[in-house]
């Protein structure tokens, strides 16, 4: 096996503000044609900022697909080309008015390979300088502090769902668990 | 704040096999009208499935969004308003040629709440008793044997980057660690 597929066709069908859809005609290995829907986002950025006595800090919101109010680590989708280490630091600074002294790369998430293009990066941002928030036009937001380790038996609860904030949270803690080994 | 916003509108603009994109029109909290695009998706379960001596599996697909091989675990969609413990069981099957004694939901994820309505059912498979595959017809896959602690340091190196793989290996870690306490 190969495991190839190659674009025979491709029609937009609706170019948004957020998303633009693709459906497209795809070549299988076996050689049969397959349609192949693909949502084309731009991709994101999210951050667990973390105070040295283990304060973190994180984002209510209104989510309308669910139609319910989802709790989740700041975040914000790249303008563009946009370098996703530079997004990141303003999506901290627009919402919860913090720069950071350390700006830690933690990797990235592909969230729907089987239809989007969205591409999600993690940091870990420590030493933390607080100033004004600096919001969105049209964005409510509602911030809130809790320490690492109640978001993490959070997440185990299954009170936290968001799955950039269950994965940056788990991955964050192992990465501190490492660091504080290397450490001693 | 209410973090509310309610529908003025709705237009289906497009209804595919995978995915059904809408336009809304939302009143914000502060009068505001407000585009909306909602991608509607069915939703999905992903499954570890961990044998006694640590032995877990994933599958290689090619991902038409991202034209590259992505290692997932093995997952799959709902058929509509499908149990999502049926739908994993059929999904092990298919794709492993495994039925669990043991299946433990570990929670959901949100993959992309800001646009999307994907939500992701995680389970645990113990107590493994393989049959035959069963792939879907145009499914083309490469299953792969691998133990836990590697899958753990694959994450963590960034080598596995689907989001749905992540969280629930990260997860699956933190349960199996607990229990383990739990027992001594």
């Amino acid at each position: 096996m190969k495991l190839f597929e190659e674009t025979v066709e491709s029609k937009t069908l609706f170019r948004g503000k957020i998303v633009t859809l693709r459906q497209d005609v795809a070549r299988l290995e076996n050689g049969a044609l397959a349609s192949r829907e693909v949502v084309e986002h731009p991709g994101g950025v999210c951050i667990l900022a973390l105070e040295e006595d283990g304060t973190t800090y994180t984002v209510k919101q209104f989510r309308y697909p669910f139609g319910k109010v989802v709790e989740e680590l700041p975040a914000g989708k790249l303008d563009g080309p946009e370098d996703h280490r530079l997004a990141g630091l303003r999506e901290l600074s627009e919402e919860i008015g913090a720069t950071p002294g350390e700006f830690i790369y933690l990797g990235c998430l592909l969230l729907s390979p089987g239809f989007c293009t969205e591409r999600l990066h993690m940091y870990l941002a420590r030493d933390l300088h607080f100033g004004p928030v600096h919001p969105d036009e049209d964005e409510f937001l509602e911030i809130c502090c809790t320490d690492l380790d109640t978001l993490y038996e959070r997440v185990m609860a299954g009170e936290l769902e968001d799955a950039k904030t269950v994965a940056c949270i788990l991955k964050a803690r192992e990465y501190l668990k490492r660091e504080a080994g290397e450490r001693t």
